[in-house]
């Protein structure tokens, strides 16, 4: 068993690593890029607190599982911003993935590697929902900081809407409700 | 309904405030200490992978959830290390939970505030099991460098041993395997 042990303690040393990958975006108040381990806690309590306001019955446990370890693949590959050409690497994300996940004893391993899958292919409501989370937060960030990540890297209002409509899969009046203050950051100057 | 939304965007970035509360622990490889926010997420993760090991049938869903919510009260108390006098603060504690759980809907905040107090009072095997992967953390980091909070804290063997026994109720033989561990830290001169 102590052999398991090792590997557990192999995989979550290993972690450590997330905690040095910095984001776009600075947490509220803190003069600092936040880095990717602390978001991934942020955005697990944001799903706890949506959890009653879901289109459908779901797996609530099954989503905090995926986005806990949604960003893990950043330790081998960086964090990309969503409105960048580069974003979609899957390939080398799932290299990560089966890497990273691979230094766990085999079945958790592949639990893991499986719940990964699932939040990347976005098939599963519990997907979507982890995906529209994880969409949300940042967007919620700069909407109270004078869209900072948005002005730095001078991204538009069509990009935003574009790409984080998946918000209407959690709940079509809570992207209703953002998209009225996407509008209002626009005409403040936020948003391109 | 936008009501209930902007209660709950309140909460989510009062949470913000966690990423700027620092622990005594450094993450392997950076030079700088880690705060609440990002260690909560490395234990909600740690527990997850020795949900197969535990001593008895349990909620792993509600560990991870308490885990998630367990260090949220620092926001108004600090970070204050395990084996100092202060340590228990209830009663501060207890009023920073009211506090911040008090931003969300009722409902929600009732639940998340039960889960706290749950984590708090050590009666259930779901917080045993909590407390256990909180304590076990920072001494798989200890063990990893060089005792770096130990160190830096006059911190003995004795105290190491008394304040985490918590961990055999997690699973006996990895407080063992830990106990080697801290045997060999003490030779090496890494705890007292």
């Amino acid at each position: 068993m102590y052999e398991e042990f090792e590997k557990i303690f192999t995989f979550i040393l290993e972690l450590e690593k997330l905690k040095g990958i910095n984001r776009k975006t600075k947490p509220l108040g803190l003069d600092r890029y936040e880095n990717s381990a602390e978001h991934t806690w942020q955005v697990a309590l944001l799903a706890l607190s949506f959890k009653s306001y879901a289109q459908q019955e779901f797996d609530i446990d099954r989503v905090i599982k995926m986005l806990l370890l949604h960003d893990i693949v950043e330790i081998d590959t960086g964090d990309k911003i969503v409105y960048s050409a580069a974003y979609d690497d899957f390939d080398n994300e799932y290299q990560a993935a089966q890497r990273i996940f691979g230094l766990l004893p085999n079945e958790l391993g592949q639990e893991f590697l499986a719940l990964w899958l699932e939040y990347e292919k976005k098939e599963t409501y519990e997907a979507k929902f982890a995906g529209a989370m994880d969409r949300l937060m940042p967007m919620l960030q700069n909407i109270h900081n004078e869209g900072q990540s948005w002005v730095e890297n001078n991204i538009k209002l069509e990009q935003v809407l574009d790409k984080n409509k998946i918000v209407a899969h959690a709940n079509p009046a809570l992207w209703e409700f953002i998209q009225q203050k996407l509008l209002q950051m626009k005409d403040e100057g936020f948003l391109l």
